[in-house]
């Protein structure tokens, strides 16, 4: 079994230390708002008041599911192999927003319907051609499961930067998702699911009992990781591998959006402290991630109607790593820039 | 009298081309939420599908309040200029900004209360050492209101790019621009007060019954740039005048906060169609902002819990407007990435 060391930021001087440094930047007190949360957490993430932000780096992972045989995804399987080549070409929102943004982008086949070949950008980790149907048997085996969870934290070992985010793209993975949340949290599953890639009302309630009907047939699986052996995604469950792995190196986690989100809830759920370490990037249009987000006390930075995947939400929020960095690196002082301060 | 001949963005075909150009990009329906309606905004304010981000400017104009004499701010009005001094010194939070996101930034002394001779990198276009105390008298005459219109219509004749943000410094100019959106909306001044640089709730009350016995003594005024010449202040006239240019220019006028907001609030009352050049950069935590755009049917981008002006905002949302025109420009279409469309 993957065990990961994770360690609360919880040391109460340096958090001292970083609000006077964040306090006397010539600013009302407070009026730099949630970047000012974000600059002493990241603070508290590297240990120190001289923050950094190094080589933001977003990985995608793909990944084919076995469970789009129930129909519950408004678009055919072989998207996932075809946006895997969008990836490769460049033409992706995520690749368009990376660029902007300066992340180095990482595309991951951790398990998709389709044979590539060796290929130019594309980190091969395929575990299966996509996993089973959860709905009549586990998603894949514990031992699978764990592979991949090693998986995903040998890649972020090979990661030079202090940043990383994690996209997906995985046609049917709102479902797996979605069943993931349902049982490790116990929220109904009407109030997990959403229309994903676009489904009818009618769709998202057939959505909503095959999660229904299948959690029913695990009911006896509790534990997290068997949870996500059970409905996971092989890209789900590298991403709570190389989350843990980030999170033990005392990474700063930026968390995209909902698919994200339950891998990460998987990994909070073996180690709670890793929340510590997390950026919520956003909060996507997809149903589900606002209850998510409110389970795990999260606020996102973003409130755009997201709802694309792929890593969009974390490349695009990126821009407010680097601003709460900055101000706290390069704004003077009150007493440097002689400004008087509030009268008493 | 400043007129301004602003055209609604209303071209129905290039609508229909623009939302074609959107629909055709390789994601699901809408995925990108906000962004997209972004994208077609600024088509349409460029009258293409080849939409592009040119020079982006931040202007942040500064002045002096005479209203302060009624003890209304939480800083003394020294802070004003020794503001523009950080300014200048490259020390504030919207130079971090600016620099991080690839803003040209100008600073303008529209009527600050003190002498800062020959500066470089400082815009003397000083009206007068601050205005007159409203609560007494108009802050200017109507004579120096125009001027101060036609002076920031032309520091906008001057730029060279298709975006201008806009920010302002100016210890008091909370009050006023409470005052300008009471008088204007008729909002009671109870909504539209806030503690500005940190006042207490006693100091909150305190604004308020300013504004209202101001509002009650300048009662008979009210068109649009009277109220501006009673309760504004010049740095307030001058973004009004640059707002009302930049619109005629066809240029995206990027909104920052509260101030800002009241000085498009009088140009939107003078030339309505204005509102379709805007991007409304963020929601502020000072307590009027969100009912004044609430008021102008606004939504923000961004939502930080920000109260610091400077157009700090306006700084930090252009990253998401240059992705609204980059995933416009350069994302593949589901034809030229030979990916399957969505089931029917």
């Amino acid at each position: 079994m993957y065990t990961a060391d994770i360690t609360p930021t919880n040391d109460a001087t340096l958090a001292t230390q970083l609000d006077e440094a964040i306090n006397n930047k010539t600013k009302p007190l407070g009026s730099l708002g949630v970047l000012e949360l974000l600059a002493k957490q990241i603070g508290l993430i590297q240990r120190t008041t001289d923050v950094t932000l190094t080589a933001p780096a977003i990985l995608v992972f793909a990944a084919d599911h076995g469970v789009v045989a129930e129909g519950i995804s408004a678009y055919p399987q072989s998207v996932t192999w075809q946006m895997v080549e969008n990836f490769l070409a460049n033409g992706a929102a995520i690749n368009v927003f990376a660029r902007q943004n300066g992340a180095l982008l990482q595309v991951i086949d951790a398990g998709v319907n389709h044979t590539f070949g060796p290929r130019d950008g594309l980190i091969d980790r395929k575990l299966g051609p996509g996993t089973r149907n959860f709905a009549h048997e586990p998603a894949m085996s514990t031992d699978l499961c764990a592979r991949a969870l090693a998986t995903g934290a040998a890649l972020v070992d090979q990661l030079e930067g202090n940043v990383i985010g994690f996209g997906e793209m995985g046609i049917g993975n709102t479902t797996a998702a979605a069943a993931l949340m349902h049982k490790l949290t116990g929220i109904p599953a009407a109030q997990c699911v959403g229309a994903g890639t676009g489904l009818s009302s009618d769709g998202v309630r057939h959505k909503q009992r095959v999660i229904e009907a299948a959690a029913a047939h695990h009911a006896t699986v509790t534990a997290p990781l068997d949870v996500l052996a059970t409905f996971g995604g092989f890209e789900i469950a590298m991403m709570t591998g190389a989350m843990l792995r980030a999170a033990e190196r005392r990474m700063i986690l930026l968390i995209d959006g909902f698919i994200v989100t339950s891998a990460l809830l998987v990994a909070a759920r073996v180690q709670p402290a890793i929340l510590d370490y997390c950026v919520f990037s956003h909060c996507s249009d997809e149903h589900g991630h606002k209850n998510l987000l409110d389970n795990l006390n999260a606020r996102p930075l973003l409130n755009l109607g997201l709802r694309l995947g792929e890593g969009t939400g974390a490349a695009l929020a990126l821009p407010l790593l680097h601003a709460a960095v900055n101000f706290l690196r390069q704004m003077a002082t009150f007493a440097s820039a002689s400004v008087s301060e509030k009268s008493s």
